[in-house]
């Protein structure tokens, strides 16, 4: 076997780890909680098919690319979530060792080119960042609505945690933030998010 | 919520249920079973990277679309093993029944074009499709050959077998055949899998 396509495989081997890396987001008839392979696959299935949503005009394969690795360095640095402000802490710095390890098994220019990807997701300032943090967002708010905030309320996060998070999505598609807000409203009302006067 | 929108995220959260059909396929490291999502999301990154290997040009958003939806009719019709010949009798006609179902979830146009997409998958015949299809057979022909075999062993899956299902890989990807085939042969010497001449 050639050196470039057995990199490449050891490469598509190794990240078969993040099936077992487990979010707080439970999967849809409050089944079990999801992986990070499902969440980056439903995130880019969502991508194509939301994208007239989009504030600006998206290269699709670049958009869904994105969606499809962003989680990757989890594989060693494990999910932080959403509103854990002490994991966040040290998120970057666990990230940025993995970020390395993992995408070093590559050939050099595929290495560059999967690192870029993943740094443009992380940074969300190009169009295609934007739409795909709000489908990072958008993703979890339906499955969590779908089970009547179970996750939420297992964590007490407050609508304003939420709020905060949902900047992105206004930063990607405007029409996906108010339905997002639409949604967000509707479980406050519901009790399962904590409203910003209670806190 | 606009009508529209409303469709496209109820298709969104009725294909959440892949993630509980499950495969013949172990995870890497003799792990459990993995499901129809992570096998789809494991496809579309491989399709990526493994893309210079095509034996034709291909248009990646589509070959990444097709990976990632080229299961769902399975969340009504149950996974069918590439082994199991008695399954495959009556496969066709449950995986028509869902994909009327599954798809009219969605606006008119866009299951117009998921139903066009899927189909062109199953037909195999443009370079997009073959190539995805490639990918259906390296992803699990790899996660097996880390397990050394398990898979083909608990099913007692024969060489000829495989080497039928690869008769698609070849014309997907002639480098990826060549790999294909090392993989299979050292399987062989390993007594992984039956040879034709034990038949």
């Amino acid at each position: 076997m050639k050196e470039r396509i057995k990199k490449q495989l050891e490469f598509a081997l190794e990240i078969d780890k993040e099936k077992n890396v487990f979010r707080q987001t439970s999967l849809s008839g409050k089944g079990r909680k999801e992986n990070d392979a499902e969440h980056a696959w439903h995130m880019a299935i969502m991508a194509y098919l939301l994208r007239e949503y989009s504030n600006e005009e998206i290269n699709m394969e670049k958009t869904m690319m994105m969606c499809l690795i962003h989680d990757i360095v989890e594989i060693d640095a494990g999910d932080t979530y959403a509103y854990d402000e002490e994991g966040k802490k040290t998120q970057k710095e666990r990230e940025n060792a993995a970020k390395e390890r993992i995408f070093s098994i590559l050939p050099e220019d595929q290495k560059e080119d999967l690192t870029a990807l993943f740094e443009e997701f992380e940074e969300g300032v190009t169009p295609e960042a934007r739409f795909a943090r709000a489908m990072d967002n958008i993703q979890p708010l339906m499955l969590n609505d779908s089970n009547d905030g179970g996750d939420w309320r297992e964590h007490g996060v407050s609508a304003k945690d939420v709020y905060t998070r949902h900047e992105m999505t206004k930063l990607g598609s405007e029409e996906i933030y108010e339905v997002s807000d639409e949604i967000i409203q509707k479980n406050i009302k519901k009790g399962n998010l904590i409203p910003a006067n209670l806190l």
